[in-house]
């Protein structure tokens, strides 16, 4: 049985934050940083810095901080970013096909190595080399390309129907585009990207006067 | 000349995430809330809560902590959210067809009120009622229909010279799906939607044996 930490999930969110700052940090020859260094280039409490990174060990050595290229390597073995995770798509709509069309998911260890679509006058085209299957052979490819993780970007009112299909299957993590909350009986992890968030946060600097970037380093 | 007040620009996505817990707190009746409460629920110390919070006014109250729909109504109202928000899309290929099929925007304050293309055969297709336009009609269009914010679904090689475009023509805010950092000049506010990073926060879940949302009150 796999342990489950009680680990908040907004702390596994701030953890791919705390590693592109630490790979910044290592790009420019860093060598050893602080939970006050960290929490002040991503806008946290050195407190809030401390006890995120405490749910996963005891990185920091008295009178250094943390070694940056120690910490990288930690957190992306318990992160599973060292891995390759086999990827299937459901829907082969506007998002299904943005997201093949982004050649960015391979080098960071995500491969799509399937696709499928209920249209049958989809089912049989060919996107980014990959050809469109029925649904009907979902649970088969599944299990045969050993694919772990399934992008649900099919409308709202199917979301439901191939999330179930997929957890039936053996997908252990879904990503979900469909603006409804999914339910998978906790058998599998969601993440679900949400444009209108996106839109809000925008909303949120254009009315506090705040210009660049919001992913920019302060520092 | 616009205030410019020091907040870092995580506390700025971290303010949505108050706002939906609030929210659904008034959902749930709930009068009063603590920044010890407000953090147990988003992963956060009640000294980050408090932080954050500060950067917008004193709405504490002793003794009762935070007035729910109070704080709800002045974070509103700081955020721009109880505004509306004229929208253009830019690129009408599968990332700006998903965002205007995407119907849940509007009564969130955002209206689409014009999409451009450079390509001849999608120019003057409709799209969700409206007329793609070319790029040639985009400073005019942009001034003429108040347009503030602008969302840039363009290919990568295409998306900073769309930008210096909009900018140009006066749009304040971009929301940038272009796998690239845009240079902007600290005229305008961009917030950019990374795909991977969202795969990548999925993986971490798996990894960690978390099952469930990410996005799901801890309480």
């Amino acid at each position: 049985m796999p342990i489950k930490p009680k680990i908040p999930r907004p702390t596994v969110k701030r953890l791919s934050l705390y590693l592109r700052q630490l790979e910044s940090m290592t790009a420019h020859e860093q060598q050893t940083t602080s939970s006050k260094q960290l929490g002040e280039a991503l806008g946290l409490t050195d407190a809030q810095v401390r006890k995120d990174l405490a749910y996963f060990g005891q990185f920091g050595h008295p009178g250094i901080g943390y070694k940056v290229g120690e910490l990288i390597a930690q957190l992306r073995k318990i992160l599973g970013t060292d891995r390759n995770w086999n990827t299937a798509v459901v829907g082969a709509g506007n998002i299904g096909r943005a997201l093949m069309a982004y050649g960015r998911f391979k080098n960071k260890g995500f491969e799509f190595v399937a696709v499928f679509d209920n249209n049958p006058e989809v089912v049989g085209t060919v996107i980014e080399t990959h050809t469109v299957r029925p649904m009907k052979d979902l649970a088969t490819l599944i299990k045969d390309r050993h694919i772990k993780l399934g992008i649900v970007a099919v409308p709202e009112e199917a979301a439901q129907q191939v999330t179930d299909e997929l957890i039936e299957a053996g997908v252990v993590g879904i990503l979900n585009f469909a603006p409804i909350r999914l339910d998978v009986h906790d058998a599998v992890s969601v993440n679900s990207v949400d444009f209108s968030v996106s839109l809000e946060q925008l909303a949120f600097q254009v009315s506090l006067g705040m210009t660049g970037s919001l992913d920019e380093d302060e520092n």
